[in-house]
């Protein structure tokens, strides 16, 4: 079995919608059932089933309809919205009726807690409706965003000029700090704004060639760096500590002057 | 205007769906437009619109199907699903079609990233569609998630000792180590797994809490801990550095070690 057909049957499973259920909504929807193919099948139950269908979408134009998307939502529908709606509006109702507007959420690092970056949350929350295996998707983003120096292509139509800085963390929090280092400006100026939302442009242009490259059996997705991998040796679930469990780069919150107070080996 | 009109508004205008899409997605699913109350609105509509209507629930209910959902999802599924399958359930179709399965990504902190718990990933997801002020109620729920001592109320089928700790933060990566001081055990063991199907169930629970709070205008948000109040009194967005945008924690990551070595003025 693979692991596309896997996670249908293993979301099939979690909807809980069995055939009653679906000539209900089918019912409901005033569309009978259609046995036959896949493509027969009641549009709602369409919605409910994962992966939705997914054909190569252009990273640039992603980029620009998040840069214009950021204003009216923040960055995690930044990155959502352009890279979905695509696909939905390609596939018709019921997808198009998707609520997109739940994803303000993640604004901030959701609701502006510094926690991931809403950009991450929103590529991570696409892939998982557009891809059979949104894990490695995931994993691939997040490291690149972490290494990267961000925005690394600025959208048309920046009133101010882009000063990429390199985030060292996929939190929000530490990647708006490093930003302020590199350019001296506020977190709430209008700057730091427009850098979020060039910085989801980028997020989502990188999110559709992953995406393509998934789906063209071209994705690599890249080991943790090295120090992380080093510290994960003895706290990671296979070290001889085994008290950790994560993927972010430890560097930014565990400081030498940490490990010198505390009496951690030298690393 | 209020702001849940201000926020359906808001959220119309993302959708990007007006008059002439709606009918498309009407005839699409069979069933044609129904000028009048809002009641009498084509089903697919209903679904894009938001918060979806919202009663009371249970908040007991809540936790037991969070704790069993755990194992076929992960914990952001754990939270999201009960709550929100509730919620569409007495609303019925098109609410029940909803991909509820997307909400896999978050586990373990989006994919084992280790970022924020995914249960308060998966609560403030449902709160965005099931609120029309999903903001407060997220604070008040990572408020209440850094400082209580969790799961607090173990559900009905644990295998193991319930041992509850203080997270000391919102990241997943942080609860569960604290977690593993608190109990001795490993961050892969199937202890660490059903305790966190236990704090999902604890989450799901506070977040049922405060919704029914909210919807009964009992809600109270709490203030950033006095610790963190005066990070940012100087940190953040209003301070006089103002190169910090965020509400978690800072303790569990910027250390008095770290503050002595960087010459930080004395806390």
């Amino acid at each position: 079995m693979s692991e596309a057909t896997d996670r249908r049957r293993f979301v099939a499973t979690l909807t809980g919608i069995g055939v009653a259920g679906l000539a209900g909504l089918a019912a409901a929807s005033g569309v009978g059932p259609q046995p036959g193919s896949p493509q027969d099948q009641p549009p709602l139950e369409r919605l409910c089933r994962l992966p939705w269908p997914y054909r190569e979408q252009d990273a640039g134009a992603a980029a620009q309809r998040a840069f214009a998307t950021y204003p009216r939502g923040g960055c995690m529908l930044a990155v959502f919205d352009p890279i979905v709606r695509t696909a939905a509006e390609r596939l018709g109702a019921p997808y198009t009726a998707f609520p997109f507007g739940m994803f303000t959420y993640g604004a901030g690092g959701v609701a502006g807690w510094g926690t991931p970056c809403g950009a991450l949350n929103g590529a991570a929350a696409a892939f998982s409706l557009l891809s059979p295996q949104p894990t490695g998707l995931i994993s691939a983003l997040f490291a690149w965003y972490e290494r990267e120096a961000l925005p690394e292509a600025p959208p048309a139509g920046l009133r101010y000029p882009n000063v990429p800085a390199v985030a060292g963390s996929v939190l929000c929090h530490a990647s708006i700090a490093a930003w302020c280092r590199a350019s001296g400006k506020r977190s709430n100026s209008p700057e730091r704004a427009e850098r979020c939302g060039a910085l989801s442009g980028s997020v989502a242009a990188k999110a559709v060639t992953l995406l393509n490259a998934q789906a063209t059996r071209t994705l690599v997705v890249p080991a943790p760096d090295q120090a992380t991998a080093a510290c994960l040796g003895c706290h990671g679930a296979q070290g001889n500590l085994g008290n950790v469990a994560g993927r972010m780069t430890c560097a930014p919150c565990h400081t030498p002057s940490e490990f010198a107070a505390s009496g951690h080996p030298k690393v």
